[in-house]
């Protein structure tokens, strides 16, 4: 049996701001680096160790990670950034408060930007300066890999091969693995572990700092998951986390 | 022309307490951790820019890189933690206060095991509870690869297969390149680069939290070398070095 660890970056400002994220690059607030310290001695109080952790190129995910590794004096893990774990592309919403976005263009049509399977927002142009063409953390990718917007859709194309090429094989190899990511690069794993339907996964939430730990057979199907720590404090941040992109 | 840039860590709270560190694994002084912040910021102000890292398994050396990416606003640089670039493994003295032992043993020969090229200090039982045999970090090594003592000369001919088969086919490649490491390790790099006899590379000291540049050509020969920031201050730092092992 193998055992993964799934964890959202703590609360960043931009949630805080309830701002469209995607993939700039915010750091953490303080109750969001607080998260990240209490996921470290969770994981620690539960006895877990890890010899290998992924995570995005992305502040929040990255800090979240390390604020976690030095909680369980780990900091000597040995870490692989993958761009294909970012959060999920938002397209001309980046930036954009997710209160005002929706007085604009209305509660249900963010529902669907949000919350579709295959409905991207309208894209960024090219020559916008929130692209990420010019970017050098994405410099060794083809321009043709940089996305502009993302539906669901199009994040779980892109995460599944980092899944198929490089984690997969790294669980069966023994490694115990820990993953600090975003709430749509997460959906894209757990739709995939679980076999979740293009319907069901949208409504999927995860909240921001708790550790969600699968136990895997041979093959890597999941045998459960749980969530580590106080069950309370998880059902209150994931009720926050259903609650985001409603105008207020 | 390629470039490389050198750092040896922050001061440590066993820099501070004038300890034999070695592979113990002690973490930055709040001096230390400014000492990487300005690192970082020297870096980006003289427009340094990098695509890879490379560190140690020990959180002083890890630490100060990680402090001097978040001033560089690059978290997501790749970061290859190698423990081969650890610190000269001290033995028994590990531990020891320098002047206590300068005490015990008297100054010279402290200063032949600090300084001579080839005489390492007494080993570490194997049984010794800071033996690193059961050390997670150290899980995937066979066991002849952990060393219990090491002189300088032992340092260098661990540290020289990481530049030969990893850092300079990079370095080849194109990447540019960041190595946060140790006094000794240091000490092993630029004795090759620079081709410093056995009797003069236990002369040279390294200033805690400075970035040394190396300018490369095409063979990988050293052009030039220089440190960046206040001259002053890294001359008072070098200094601080130097006179760490006498008698107090």
């Amino acid at each position: 049996m193998y055992k993964i660890v799934l964890m959202r970056h703590g609360e960043s400002t931009w949630n805080l701001d309830n701002r469209f994220t995607g993939w700039t690059d915010v750091d953490l607030t303080a109750k969001g680096a607080a998260e990240a310290k209490n996921a470290g001695k969770v994981l620690k109080d539960a006895g877990f160790t890890f010899d290998l952790a992924y995570t995005s190129v992305l502040k929040r995910a990255i800090r979240t990670l390390w604020l976690t590794m030095d909680e369980m004096d780990m900091m000597w893990l040995p870490v692989i950034n993958d761009w294909r774990l970012n959060e999920r592309h938002y397209g001309a919403l980046q930036g954009l408060d997710k209160g005002e976005t929706a007085a604009k263009y209305g509660d249900e049509q963010v529902l669907v930007w949000r919350r579709s399977y295959d409905t991207p927002p309208p894209p960024l142009e090219e020559n916008d300066e929130r692209a990420s063409f010019n970017d050098p953390r994405y410099a060794r990718l083809p321009k043709s890999a940089i996305p502009l917007t993302e539906c669901l859709k199009d994040t779980v194309e892109r995460v599944m091969p980092a899944w198929d090429e490089d984690i997969a094989p790294a669980i069966r190899a023994g490694r115990q693995i820990l993953i600090s990511a975003h709430g749509n690069s997460l959906r894209a794993l757990i739709k995939m572990l679980d076999g979740i339907s293009d319907a069901d996964i949208v409504g999927l939430n995860i909240p921001n700092g708790q550790p969600l730990v699968y136990e895997l057979d041979a093959d890597l199907k999941p045998i459960r998951h749980y969530y580590l720590g106080d069950q309370v404090a998880i059902a209150a941040a994931t009720a926050a986390v259903a609650a985001q992109g409603k105008a207020r």
